[in-house]
């Protein structure tokens, strides 16, 4: 039997976009695009939504919290709210894995260096199966490196970590 | 009671110095005096020692596998051996952190963006104590990134990651 699938969407969120974000509007459409497909096949979507706790950020039901209006959330959604980078730490998401028998994670999202980075690195050391849709998530540029360089490091980095139970894949949208 | 210190010293092993790695001798030295320092203050040493499994890269007990001389072992330190990036997985790490009731880790070592990285990641989720050492780390240049551009941003990311239990620390050798 295959190993069922999941479309992860890590922090879609609208506070995320009040800044710049490298190719912001084609990683939403792309996004948005891949869930629709998946959709179709009977595959889970999994919005992973950032609860904000200090610096006035990203405070739970305020309207920067809510997900891009882009990607709309539907009742058979799963979404996992959680408080640090990685998804997993304090969450219920390894728990609605197991409960979906979801053993396959497509990542996308932002941002690629935080939450993605973090989440991606977790899931790893657990040994899912990991995609990442390499033109699927974004950053913004930082102090010493643009949004795109990283963009295009981390992409080479994960296809370059060493495995655990899997090896991670690295490949645009238009292949899966 | 003071919660017990560790340095953790990351893959510091001959294969890593057999390619270019940005300030290496400095990054060495300057392990290596921290190491005194701890070792004068009954602090542990956890050297993490890659074991290659594939690609003939790195397999216990060939020299590159070894620890590089600059930093010699003592009979008291602690050895923990791993065959991925993240040195908790599938490793003793966890327990021999337990077992000596060590709860402050200060990282260094090799490579930056790889197992340093993935340590201090599973380290931030495990509610370690983290202070990152932001001049004894180091690794290559990377086909969209150079090295110095990168540690740079990794002592950027670390130091803005969310706290878990505890808010990562990035500071030089010279204020520990």
């Amino acid at each position: 039997m295959e190993r069922t699938e999941a479309l992860v969407i890590v922090d879609m969120q609208k506070v995320a976009f009040t800044v710049a974000r490298y190719n912001s509007d084609n990683v939403i459409r792309r996004i948005a695009a891949l869930a629709s497909k998946f959709r179709k096949q009977n595959k889970k979507i999994i919005f992973i939504q950032h609860n904000g706790e200090v610096d006035g950020y990203c405070y739970p039901n305020t309207e920067e919290w809510k997900i891009v209006s882009e990607l709309p959330i539907y009742p058979e959604d799963i979404i996992i709210e959680k408080k640090a980078n990685d998804s997993f730490y304090k969450t219920n998401f390894e728990k609605v894995l197991k409960q979906h028998s979801i053993e396959k994670l497509y990542f996308t999202g932002c941002a690629t260096d935080f939450c993605v980075d973090a989440t991606v690195k977790t899931a790893l050391t657990k040994d899912y199966d990991i995609t990442i849709v390499s033109d699927c998530h974004t950053t913004a540029d930082r102090p010493s490196c643009n949004a795109k360089t990283l963009i295009d490091f981390y992409n080479w980095l994960w296809a370059d970590l060493t495995q655990t139970k899997y090896k991670i894949k690295v490949i645009p949208a238009a292949e899966i």
